[in-house]
């Protein structure tokens, strides 16, 4: 069964890559003709795994998490082919890197310069962080049929936060919606964007992007050289591409009183504002004027909370405070049932809820009250998986950075380098800041933040699951049986 | 209730300020005269305070909390007042966050030249170390007497890590036990330091310093300059403080298979021998010998893990793999039950142990399997007061690098300082390195981390609870009542 959807994922990933063979006949670039070739191979394979269909169609979580993580993995594969044998990226590493970075929506690069790389290459870096913002196989699910609850299985895995709203009874048209909740915005945005004045390549590559969270840009210097119009559309867009998708679901039942009231919404705006206030307030030590400020602060508070990674203006260069405060965001993340990375606001909000409830407990000992989200008590179980992914997500985060720091890196460098892709982002600070590149790091660097990118995207789980030792003993006894 | 007992902490500071006056008086200086002045007035204060005893002697863990919370401000303002009067602290908020680094056992400094101290103001700033290790009112438990659920609720306030172990089942026959094998193990320091050829005056303050696990010494170069034996006697010592207390009584009790087995301990020197070995391999590229680097790394990382605090070395300088395996240290702390700080081995092992627990229950969805820390199972109200120590030790840790960021100075150095003040270890990196101090922070700066040291010492519950309105309201109506 997970060979089954293995060959599907391969052969979808294959089928989107028409698209940037098309981009590069249409400007004529000799380099497309390696989309063709990749796919054609993984289209091949692709078919003959899925004639492997097994009997057996029921598929618990586990298999889920591992078809997920494998899925991943050999899609990355797949996609950094075209990078490779084009020698548009000629180290292996290095395009299985943005690959990865592409994907999971993180937007690290390894390229020192973005404007040397064709259309046809540009445009399928920015397509990867499409795909992967809403994940291949929330595609797939809308395409192919299966039992209920499998769906269910490989949606939670794949999807960004710690549960997943079932739109509607069934998992297929919920993940129908998603998507088409997606195009619409992201069609939306590229119309706006040329409206705009920006060049229709250049639109279509940042509204991937910025739908996906992502961060690739076509531009070596971001989106500083785009004019103030475009960046404030693309502003709100990172913003409105961060929120929890259920919202727009509730928007479009006409349900508004329940999409505006939901919390995790609420606080995720709350936040936002209040960065870019205090970060204007900073900057005023900076010359600049207010609107000059107010339009950096919200373009980067709003590119670093959803985890997108554009860049107007080099924030590395920015005072300690509003340094600090980005750093902070980068941890807290985008909504849960959004595009964007991070921890994810409402894990946030509900440990702090915990926190709050747990002192109100000490100090009138006698009265029960659970703390709540969305008017649902926060249970033990609940709190337990916030827990576990705490506690998940503090060790890779440390052992990251100790295997990074063999490079001899500056600790800020390491530090950062394993927060903007845990939490795909994309720059950090110091010598991974916005105008800087991931190369200067090993290739044992480059593997484990590799790791970090698709854990992240995943939220932890599938990817540990791969590397724990039990499930493949599970795994295979079942074959075996 | 909670006046009473805060004039009995009064009291017994002002009763501990002997000491310092006895060595001023043996070595003739002037200053001394000052311990006396002090110890005079607060004795009086506390004596009037206690003599206020209500009727009502039931205590509860809210009392206790607040209680404790209280006591440690009021002792710190009280250990103060020498500093500030005889100025050899000029500034009293200097004195004043310099006493709350000695009592909290944090080892944070202010003052640049601590050589320049009198000989008593030196040992009444290693005194509160020691003071501080066991904590106040453990020792106010062993002299005065309680009903004994009162006196549990006071020493779970105060006492380091996750949950208090009743040795006897009287607490104060605990406190006793406690103090009685804090002492002994104090006295043979001293006695081995002397005989290892260090003067008796450095030898007790270096004794204190290490006892509360707190790092303030008396030399400007902490312990570069002792020779290598009495470096080594540190070393061991540090380890020693950070065990946890239970294992030396039931080692008293010959109950030796129960000592050694205890899971946190043996996770502890299992640490501690990971990041020496490694350590040492990382400092081959420094010049010096192996027999250098294995001192230097041993000493280094038993006084960061034990959040001592004191240096051999300024490992500011080491290079980037040991800096970042001392950072993560600083932040795994001591085992409970011990005087040192950070989130304590106990909570770490815990949180591992409920993701790989976690991990069984994906793999193997049909068994139950509780995880497990010494034979006990980890159960939901546990995991829950876990996950809320992490919740607020997380906001408490972002909040403060930002406030502590107004100031201007780099990231490491604000992380840094943050990371050795709630964790009660002394030296960050960078600007608050091993041979800087903290001078450089504004007033405000100084009183976040002054909050941070006391959040940490007493394991945040009782600070939080003084900054919660709620729970004067809740005190102030009994009070009406």
């Amino acid at each position: 069964m997970i060979v089954y959807i293995l060959g599907h994922v391969m052969t979808i990933v294959a089928a989107l890559m028409v698209l940037p063979f098309i981009v590069g006949l249409i400007y004529r670039e000799p380099e497309c003709i390696w989309f063709l070739a990749v796919l054609l191979g993984a289209g091949l394979i692709g078919l003959a795994l899925r004639s492997l269909k097994s009997e057996d169609t029921v598929f618990y979580l586990k298999e889920g998490c591992v078809a997920t993580g494998l899925s991943w993995i050999i899609m990355s594969l797949i996609g950094a082919l075209p990078f490779f044998l084009s020698g548009a990226i000629p180290n292996f590493v290095n395009a299985l890197f943005e690959t990865v970075s592409g994907f999971t929506t993180t937007g690290a690069s390894v390229i020192d310069d973005v404007e040397a790389l064709s259309h046809c290459m540009l445009f399928w870096r920015s397509f990867t962080h499409w795909i992967g913002g809403m994940g291949i196989l929330v595609f797939l699910l809308a395409i192919i049929s299966m039992t209920g609850g499998s769906q269910m299985n490989l949606m939670r895995a794949e999807s960004p936060g710690p549960s997943v709203g079932k739109l509607v009874p069934k998992a297929r048209h919920t993940a129908m919606i998603l998507y088409m909740i997606y195009t619409a915005l992201t069609v939306t945005m590229i119309l706006i964007l040329v409206l705009g004045g920006m060049p229709f390549f250049d639109s279509v590559c940042t509204a991937f992007g910025t739908a996906g969270t992502g961060g690739f840009g076509v531009k070596a210097s971001s989106m500083a050289d785009y004019a103030p119009f475009l960046q404030w559309v693309v502003t709100i867009f990172m913003i409105l591409f961060g929120v929890n998708f259920n919202a727009y679901y509730l928007l479009l039942l006409k349900k508004f009183k329940q999409a505006f009231g939901m919390d995790e919404v609420r606080w995720y705006l709350g936040i936002i504002l209040v960065a870019i206030a205090i970060i204007v307030l900073d900057l005023r030590k900076i010359s600049a004027s207010f609107g000059t400020n107010l339009r950096d602060a919200a373009f980067q508070v709003g590119s670093i909370i959803t985890t997108t990674g554009f860049s107007t203006v080099n924030f590395d260069l920015w005072p300690s405070l509003s340094k600090t405060l980005l750093v902070v965001l980068m941890f807290i993340g985008a909504c849960a049932g959004s595009t964007g990375g991070g921890i994810k606001v409402s894990r946030i909000v509900a440990v702090l809820k915990a926190g709050l409830n747990e002192l109100h407990m000490y100090v009138h000992p006698k009265s029960v009250r659970k703390a709540r989200l969305d008017g649902k008590a926060l249970d033990e179980s609940s709190m337990r998986s916030i827990l576990v992914y705490f506690a998940f997500f503090i060790i890779i985060f440390a052992v990251s950075v100790i295997v990074v720091s063999l490079d001899g890196q500056d600790l800020i460098t390491n530090f950062t380098a394993v927060a903007a892709t845990i939490n795909n982002i994309g720059p950090g600070l110091s010598l991974v800041g916005p105008i800087k590149n991931y190369d200067l790091f090993s290739d044992l660097s480059k593997f484990v933040l590799m790791f970090d990118m698709l854990a992240g995207r995943l939220e932890l789980f599938p990817l540990v699951l791969l590397f724990y030792p039990e499930t493949w003993k599970s795994l295979s006894g079942k074959v075996r049986k």
